[in-house]
């Protein structure tokens, strides 16, 4: 970031009066410009035994499996969102049933909110950012081609839940050490 | 947004391609320039059969009632800032329990994450953002004085759940229709 997107001013590093960390600052219209971790909204959808991936046809991860999500966006709600990249990436319909999993990446600055779902009916296909739409049961998961670390956390709970007979929020954080990524569970609390 | 951050050329509105929406597009450097929603964090500190509420000495709500809580910030997680909050703004401990509330304000662009939180000792005081900070029992809320209705819905869902002797994670948006705003639940799932 470099003029003010306002008055086009060249930016200046500093901390505001009545705050404790360096912002851009505006000289010339005085705006801060706050930056700010966003979030990824996206679903899980089971059809009995077998949930659904989407195969991506866009960078990055280029051919590995995802579960739709993506950004969610202004004027909406985490719940529109999930629905509406499912319905996108996937053209597939779903009954949302719980705020399933919150996973932090502070190094990307993005926070992972999937909802479990049901599918309501088998009348999905490849959405523009999909190649390949299809269900997979637990056996036929492709765990060494999923495309990104949220996802494969959020698969790992749902059949770990699943053989429990409960399923509980899960949020955690994925924690990158060097060139390590690490899986770190925060708050599960098992209420039974 | 005029002005493209990053090389200052005139920003132009249109949708990019592989896109489905308008965008603020810079017609020179191609920078697409995506505005999200901001994610709010904060906790809900509980003392024995009291809470820990702000009084706020900055606006908006500038003298209203709040619990600790604020904008996240870039390189950390939810929890992370929850508890950042919670000292700055009530120089509070907590040990924090659960994921509690989310709260949608798409009026706003604005997702509340309040935790369930202990607090673990009784060495607060008013932070930078507050004039006053002090613990009140259920009877002695100022619901007339609270600053803002996420604040005020977590508050009820507390005393509810309370009362009921178990904490379920809410969920949940406040709507604006005209100049009303009003809360709707959306997927608080009673597993028992």
């Amino acid at each position: 970031m470099k003029y003010c997107c306002y008055c086009s001013a060249t930016l200046v590093i500093r901390i505001p009066e009545d705050d404790n960390r360096e912002r851009y600052v505006c000289p010339d219209c005085e705006t801060i410009h706050y930056r700010n971790p966003r979030i990824v909204a996206g679903c899980l959808p089971v059809y009995e035994d077998q949930v659904l991936l989407c195969k991506r046809s866009i960078e990055p991860r280029y051919g590995y499996w995802t579960l739709p999500g993506g950004y969610m966006e202004l004027d909406e709600t985490t719940l529109q969102a999930a629905k509406r990249e499912t319905l996108e990436e996937a053209n597939a319909r779903v009954d949302v049933q719980m705020l399933y999993t919150v996973i932090n990446l502070p190094h990307v600055n993005q926070v992972y909110m999937m909802y479990l779902s049901r599918l309501t009916d088998l009348d999905f296909s490849a959405g523009d950012e999909s190649s390949e739409v299809r269900l997979f049961s637990e056996e036929q998961i492709p765990w060494d081609e999923l495309a990104f670390m949220t996802i494969r956390q959020t698969l790992i709970c749902y059949f770990r839940d699943r053989a429990a007979g409960r399923f509980l929020l899960h949020t955690g954080d994925i924690i990158r050490e060097g060139k390590n990524y690490s899986y770190r569970e925060e708050l599960t609390v098992d209420r039974d």
